[in-house]
């Protein structure tokens, strides 16, 4: 392994580096070795990605929920292939990503067949990033929308109290150049994840955000983690897609809605125990060739640049794995020394 | 035909007589009879859940396309089963109602059977209100997601010209009374309906809808449409919402982006010649029984109330409705007048 570092630089570890290091982490407290190598993949990817949110950041509360018992690191994933077009998995109360990697080959080849092939991952815990659970879809020249949720933080519109989850969605489809136009979203104003960080940075929000224990409106990052709420982004019209996520990531796989999780038997643990569905659509089933539909989405993409918008979706992470690719992955010298104590 | 008037008075009719009466229209302004009659039901259908945006207001625009010869009210579509979870419809250049009402029992059919389905519907002219696309699948006990894209009206986040349509989506859910848990709203800050009505009515509009043709933010809708823009909902979350619906709803079915409709060789015409794409999901595929899914809807329903909030979505058109079964619908005067000249 090559490590360049001193207690107060940055460590530069390689992405098959970084990966080794966090699999030994997860053996080391309780996963089996398929759900500790697919996760130190995702968890690594995700650093790689330049995620603050969900990388290095979120493998205290891996180590956490494995050693609490509430997320089984041994789960064998059964997937019930139940109709031409949808797959219906249970991660045994495992992971979500271990899950959808024993489904991932045979969606594929169903939603090419089919025209079209659901995912519903059930008694599942997601903790990675969305985008890389719809990336490798789009890759195989799909299209790829994927809906989780979460544990309950957000206000529905005109509510008072707390009851969806953070509830992401993330939709990639293929371009031109074998890359993938992707983005990936929270529901709330604000994921969980950057609340978490900017609570931890002691950072002061913008407006719109959250309201506080006795339900008003506050600025305070931790004000809204100690028994506060999340807004929904975009008022009504947010709070009905954060809706929509509940029924088709909760109800659609047969697992809790976000409002339901309950982890209080379980000390030390926090996860969302919970529901993911993914849509695939094959593209050359509407619109002729895949060269046909990815020139297409070429033809948006110059016209976003060309009504002014100048950053697409998902640029910021290109351009982070880019740099990672050359350089190796940096990792904060305080950040190294917590993943040693895991 | 019943109908209890004078010059000044509101008239009530009845759904059928209603229906009688825009067929009528339709026919004399150049539609074939299975369109007309699917086109005023659609129309009459809005009316009496008290849309004022897709009801009768939309019958002198319906009227312009067909004279134009923009629109072809004698297409006959072509329904081409291309998958077990996939049909691609082929508007004709016609409306897209008629071609949804060719492809809808097969649809069900092929959903129940494979677990899902795309109704991709090309070449089509949208111009009904899409809760009412989306509902008949909820009552055969289907999930249904539509999508649409339309006119360039709405910028794209940090950008400065228009780009995307208003591009609504509408989902909908059975639920365990027989009824449909449904929402349906458009990823601009406001409906391009409702910018045209509070323009008609002299309105001044809230912060945050448009843009006026320099680019600058304002609070009239003349000035929205005179060249101006709307910005999309929730900042650059409901413009990626934006961005995915013209590709599912353009790019999938075959169709012209939002920005790509040009009506300028058919003076009088104005009507977005686009795409619209279905997806449907059998609920009984993921969690047991219809009876079990809709258990859950009724779950999260109750958990939103109590969450406080006060008014499910979709909830006012029930109303609407309700009231226009036992009294008949209410059509203005000045609007019954200006229905008779057509």
């Amino acid at each position: 392994m090559t490590v360049a570092h001193s207690d107060d630089q940055a460590v530069q570890l390689s992405l098959h580096d970084l990966i080794s290091t966090l699999e030994a982490i997860l053996l080391r407290n309780g996963a089996s070795g398929p759900v500790a190598r697919v996760l130190a993949a995702n968890c690594a990817s995700a650093e790689r990605d330049g995620s603050q949110s969900h990388g290095l950041f979120r493998m205290a509360g891996y180590v956490k929920n494995l050693r609490s018992g509430f997320v089984d690191g041994r789960a064998v994933p059964q997937v019930r292939d139940v109709g031409s077009a949808f797959l219906l998995i249970d991660a045994g109360n495992g992971y979500a990503r271990p899950a959808l990697e024993a489904a991932i080959e045979l969606a594929i080849d169903k939603a090419r067949s089919a025209g079209a092939c659901i995912l519903a991952i059930g008694n599942a815990h997601h903790n990675g990033p969305l985008w890389l659970d719809v990336e490798p879809f789009a890759e195989a020249g799909l299209i790829a929308l994927s809906v989780v949720n979460s544990v309950t933080y957000v206000v529905p519109h005109g509510g008072h109290k707390r009851l969806y989850g953070t509830n992401p969605m993330a939709f990639a489809v293929p371009r031109a150049d074998g890359q993938v136009l992707l983005f990936d979203q929270a529901t709330a104003a604000m994921a969980h994840g950057e609340v978490r960080i900017a609570a931890r940075e002691s950072k002061i929000l913008p407006e719109g955000i959250g309201l506080d224990a006795s339900g008003q409106p506050t600025r305070s990052p931790q004000a809204i983690l100690d028994g506060g709420a999340l807004l929904p982004f975009g008022g009504h019209k947010g709070s009905s897609i954060a809706m929509m996520i509940d029924i088709l990531a909760g109800a659609l796989t047969g697992s809790n809605f976000s409002h339901q999780v309950d982890w209080s038997a379980y000390p030390g643990a926090e996860s969302a125990h919970t529901g993911q569905t993914i849509i695939l659509i094959d593209p050359t089933k509407g619109n002729g060739s895949l060269r046909m539909f990815t020139g297409r989405i070429e033809e948006l993409v110059e016209a976003m640049a060309g009504a002014g918008q100048t950053r697409l979706p998902g640029e910021r992470r290109l351009a982070a794995r880019k740099l990672a690719a050359e350089r190796g992955i940096a990792i904060e010298a305080e950040t190294w020394k917590q993943l040693q104590a895991l």
